[in-house]
Parts: structure tokens; C-alpha cells; sequence
């Protein structure tokens, strides 16, 4: 990967939780293609955890996330950063009003996620969401990205509960635990109903899947924005479509 | 600990380096008293780590990192941060100048070792650095923390290979072998040369050292400063003695 001496600083619009900030920050770090702590992204990170839980808001129905989000958009502003990522799936329901509301790009999580399956050959396909029922319902991952012909899609609802069980065994700190759960997930998604490959839109799932039998078929949906990130940092590559501007910084 | 609803947010000097950034915000997250997200610290994470080696600046006696991790503060300033702190004990070379140009509070890394000591009922004693040789030669533990009377020093010469080793070792992910030399140095300056304890003043030591026979006697010059932030955050409290101002924000 060739790189040019000025990188792209990154503001991450975080804290939402403040450890998914961590793990989007370890990926980039991960990603960079550095042999010195200089050749490293430029990260502004705003981890202003806060910002009230985005599943509880859109279950009922209430705008109050919006907000918070704005000003820390803002002060990401500010900082001159050259582009925004937020690592949270559910956050992405605001996306586009927050989009509308920057002149600063922000780099979609789910294109992210359709770049990363595009580099790997696949522009088609259907792909089966694994995610908490909270980011299923914001209808994300509904979104077209250009140039890719594919499908996210809701799996049928006998695998959620098995998907619930993984997150939740991953928070408790029970790894095994959940690698049992979650590869049952993935084998009935893969096998039975014949999905080409699953996102693992959820902070918690790549920890349970990472090195097991299916692991070839799992996109972690962190990993995919956080290369995203590393590549506009590196070479101004995959400019999101302009924003229409609502109000200038 | 009780805490108030409100939370003051804590503007991080980072990416010096970016690893060690990621290290000092795992360690305020598991310092944090929080049931919820939202009960975390708000922080403000400035992770530019292009900011030139500090270690060759001060061997070189160059003053290349001081305009950079000045624009930084400017940065977390305009955020309206309510401290600042710096994750990198060498960085602390330029600690009175940097705090001089600013009306927001910073906290200083041995002000919060000597904070943690006395925490643990000792105000005074001798405590031996083990650091790179780089941080030594900034004299930035010749500070004399308000309300401590004991001593960090450098240890002699002959344990420095040991130290230097370790760090060497962890940063090449040989931590076993890290741990086996890390504990002989430990050894030494406990059982010889009688310190009382020792501060792990390096971001790599603590990976080597944590769960050896000597665990009691390290101090964590990072987790230190990582408390200090939380109790801040939470209390206000531990606020550093007011800055000259030289210039305003």
C-alpha cells in the first residue's frame, strides 16, 4: 500500500459504548501499514459516552441522541479533522441528518462494510446480519451503497435468540461460551440457509467468531469502517457522496 | 466512591505513542466506578502521533515536539475540556512550558504516582525508576509532589540492561521471556538494593510485571494517571496547583 508522507486526520465520533471505541481505535492501529508511532492515523477522538442509548431512543420512538451526537460532530469540527466515522451501528440511524448537517464527510459504516466485500471480489451476494435486535430495527443496513448489487438482510427470527445469547455470553466475559452459541448461529445461517457470508454488525461477535470453522464467511462490520478510515487517511480514497449542507461549521 | 451526576471531561495529550494511548484510556475505563455507558468519563482524545520522538528530541536537544503537543492542547481547549493529561512520561520534559500556556489544568504523571503512593499510606520512602533510558534523562520524577517527602530515583547503572531488555522483549511480544528478566531487575532493586518500591514509568513494563512474585511493590505510572483522571472527573478533586497563564485560550 503505497503512502503518501501527509495522512488524513480521522475524528471518531465515539463513546458509544466507550469500549467499541477502543476496539474501532485497536483495528485502526491494526490496519496502518506503520513501521513508526509518526506513520500512525491522526485520531481525534471524542468518547463522550453520554449520549443516551441509542436502542432504548428508537424503540421509543424519541429523538434524544440526535443532539449530543450533533455536538460532538461539532467539535469534531472544530478540530479541522478531515473526515468523521462513528463506530456504532445503531448510531448510523442519524446518519443522514448528521451527514446533512457537516461539511466534513462521514464514512458510512454499511459502505464500509460493502467496500471491504468489493475488495474481496464479492459486489453481489446475500448477506445475513448478525446484530443486537435494536440495530436490526434502525433498518441501517438497508441502505445501496454504489456499486454493490448485494443484500443485507434480517435472518429469520429462530436464529436471534442465539444471537442475543453470544452478545450477552461476550459481555459476561464467557469467550468459549459464546464461540459454541454464536458458531451455531453461523452454521444454521451458512449451511441451512445458504447466505453467502454474515456482518457481524455488534462489537461483541467478532471477539465469540473470530478463528472458528466459518470464520472466512464473517465481516466484522468495525474492522471494514476502521480500514475505511485508514485508507482515507492514507491516500483521501472512498470520498463518501457529498453532503447536501444544511449549515456550515 | 460516590460520585455526582455530573462529569467533568478529560482532554488526552495522546498518541505518543498511539499504543500507549489506547493503554492509559483501557486503564480510565476499568478505574471507572459505571454500571451504564453513560456513568464512563467523557474524554477528549487528541491521538496525533506524528508529534516527532520525544526521546531524540531531548538527546539531540531539540525542541521539535513542543509546537506540536502545543497545538494539541489548543485543540483540547477549544473542546473546552476541564483537564488535560498526557499518557507519556517523557512527554512530561516539557510539562511547566505547556502548562504555562494554558488557563486548562494539566495533570502531572508523578504528582498522580505520588497521589496513588499516598493512597496506600506511604508519603514518604525510596522508589526506583524503571523507565526507558530516554524518560530518565528528562529528570521529569526530580519533581517534588505537594505533601510527599520520599524519593524517586534512578537505579544504578548495572539494572538498566535488565530494563531495557524487558521493554525490548514486550514490545516484540515475548512476554514470558519479558516477564523472566523484568522480575530479575525487580528482584535486584528490592531485595539488594532495598527500595521500598518501584514505579513502572514505561507503557510495556507493566506487561512484563503484572502478576509476579513482586507485583506489590510496582506502581503504574500510567494506571496512576488514569485514577487521577476518574477521581477528577468524578470530584474535581486532586487539582493541580494553578497554572502561570501566559496566554489565554
Amino acid at each position: 500500500m503505497a503512502t503518501s508522507s501527509y495522512l488524513r486526520s480521522i475524528g471518531v465520533l465515539g463513546g458509544m459504548g466507550p469500549l467499541a471505541t477502543l476496539d474501532f481505535m485497536h483495528k485502526v492501529l491494526d490496519a496502518t501499514p506503520a513501521a513508526t508511532d509518526q506513520q500512525h492515523v491522526p485520531l481525534i477522538v471524542h468518547s463522550v459516552p453520554q449520549i443516551p442509548d441509542r436502542s432504548t431512543a428508537i424503540q421509543q420512538q424519541t429523538d434524544t441522541p440526535f443532539l449530543p451526537m450533533l455536538a460532538g460532530i461539532r467539535q469534531l469540527e472544530r478540530c479541522g479533522v478531515d473526515a468523521i466515522v462513528i463506530p456504532c451501528n445503531t448510531a448510523h440511524f442519524w446518519y443522514d441528518r448528521l451527514a446533512r448537517s457537516t461539511q466534513t464527510p462521514i464514512l458510512h459504516i454499511v459502505d464500509a462494510v460493502a467496500d471491504e466485500l468489493a475488495r474481496q471480489g464479492n459486489t453481489g451476494g446475500r448477506y445475513a446480519l448478525m446484530a443486537t435486535r435494536g440495530t436490526l430495527a434502525t433498518g441501517v443496513y438497508d441502505r445501496m451503497p454504489t456499486g454493490f448489487a448485494g443484500s443485507f438482510e434480517v435472518p429469520d427470527e429462530s436464529v436471534q435468540p442465539l444471537v442475543d445469547d453470544t452478545i450477552r455470553l461476550v459481555k459476561a466475559g464467557q469467550e468459549a461460551e459464546a464461540r459454541k452459541i454464536g458458531s451455531q448461529a453461523l452454521r444454521y445461517l451458512i449451511d441451512e440457509q445458504g447466505y453467502d457470508g454474515v456482518v457481524l454488525a455488534c462489537t461483541e461477535l467478532p471477539v465469540a467468531l473470530r478463528q472458528t470453522a466459518h470464520d472466512a464467511y464473517c465481516l466484522d462490520a468495525t474492522l471494514a469502517l476502521a480500514r475505511q478510515a485508514v485508507r482515507f487517511s492514507l491516500h483521501g480514497g472512498a470520498q463518501p457522496q457529498p453532503n447536501i449542507i444544511c449549515q456550515a461549521a
